[in-house]
């Protein structure tokens, strides 16, 4: 597959088969031509942060992105002073795996709180903190914007315009945003914004999961493959293209149904839908 | 209730407390106070569109909508007339029923297809054809802007302000649009749209719902109750009447936990709810 078609800039999340052991994910990722891998911290954990990233660098695979650090949102001391430790440690990791992106899912309205732009104010606080810190160790903050049915209780921020207000009040190599098919498809803005973001060099990720129906309880499981639901995946990546921006592009599906199969499988079908429906 | 809190402009939608029988929902509105009730076409019909007008209107109780027409996103000319006609026969029950407001749902993406904007510009097509009808009949057209998590299966109509744009088209009197809480209580454009819808004359409909998490499997059953959830329903008050509106303010939930209950005690929870926390 990797002979007949341009993979040089694919990269699978590695939440898209978390089925399969990251031995395994690296060794097919070779098989299959596949130059990277995002990196989720729970697993990368669980395998070790030292080990993961001497597994990657040795299979010369390309860590496109670290998801994810953010939850920047509590408005008690104590809960801000843990989410920058544990963003700190985020960084940390990001940079031994070298990755130079890590992927910020901001967080929710803390409970009984209803005031969304406050919420936004305190990540743009944390955000301060973080930038500096990061960048010392080569690490771009990338802000995550998710879908709209997020707001409440996962990430205030939920527009790409949104992420760039907040973006740009740092330099574009320490903040930037990331463009998920998924969270932004439905908005008539992104395109826009994503000019905006492009001509600023603030595209520090872009992600791929088409929109599928019906959506699941939680709404956190259906991100759909490729090919398979309402986004025009490449308008999207033309678009991204068009603004100039010329990295991975990265597949991150959550799917209990792609989980329930071989993960194997599943990589080699996600691979061929990327060519078909993207490139 | 009504003796001591000003239920004027408060109205309930019929889906709210679907467990009651029409004339049930009627008995308790009059003893409560409840000024007006919004309608849904299924149960309306299966009483009889006659026999609901003559019921309400002996009761005193204002129709302050009938939900719902739209779904005009048809691609194909046979699946648009059929819209069409359908469409038709709801402004008719409108006129019957006595209210001037047909909410519009304005529809999903057809199969396979993956244009949100020539979706639109069908709607606007639509629109075109069934704004005069409606103004014969003494109805106006009331777009409601759905949340984004529905723009690929109900409505490519995600923002009030895709909705202002649509009903720019047309006069005021004819076309307008819905504040639904639940649809764009976190859109940071909201307030601005608001304002200009408000300005224009345009605000045809003031809808409430709580936003509460997790969702509901399918996502269309999760309206929270007034004060349940993230939504701060006396800022939104506040603000649709600061744009000059001052019309019904209608609380219309789907919800399978106050489905299960008794709808005396859901309807008087509500108007307690309404009270305590939008005015």
């Amino acid at each position: 597959m990797s002979d007949t078609h341009d993979l040089s800039r694919f990269s699978i999340n590695q939440m898209t088969v978390k089925q399969l052991a990251l031995p395994d994910l690296a060794a097919h990722c070779v098989r299959l031509g596949v130059p990277g891998v995002g990196l989720w911290r729970e697993p990368v954990r669980e395998y070790g942060v030292e080990a993961a990233a001497k597994l990657v660098r040795d299979a010369g695979l390309a860590v496109t992105t670290l998801c994810r650090g953010g939850f920047l949102t509590a408005a008690d001391a104590a809960g801000r002073a843990r989410a920058l430790d544990d963003n700190r440690a985020a960084i940390d990791e990001a940079a031994t795996l070298g990755t130079d992106t890590l992927v910020l899912v901001s967080g929710g309205l803390p409970g009984g709180h209803r005031d969304l732009a406050a919420a936004r104010e305190r990540i743009a606080d944390a955000l301060a903190e973080l930038a500096p810190y990061a960048a010392e160790r080569g690490v771009r903050l990338a802000i995550e914007p998710l879908h709209p049915m997020y707001a409440a209780d996962r990430c205030v921020v939920s527009t790409l315009d949104q992420a760039l207000d907040l973006a740009e009040r740092f330099p574009a190599e320490r903040v930037g945003v990331v463009v998920d098919t998924y969270h932004v498809w439905w908005d008539d803005r992104a395109p826009a914004a994503v000019a905006r973001a492009g001509a600023a060099g603030r595209i520090h990720s872009f992600q791929l999961a088409d929109w599928t129906t019906p959506l699941p309880a939680g709404v956190l499981t259906g991100r759909g493959q490729i090919g398979d639901g309402a986004v025009d995946m490449r308008e999207w990546r033309e678009r991204v293209d068009a603004a100039g921006y010329s990295g991975p592009i990265e597949v991150e599906l959550f799917n209990d149904g792609l989980w329930a199969r071989d993960g194997v499988e599943v990589l080699e079908e996600t691979v061929r839908r990327y060519v078909l429906h993207t490139l």
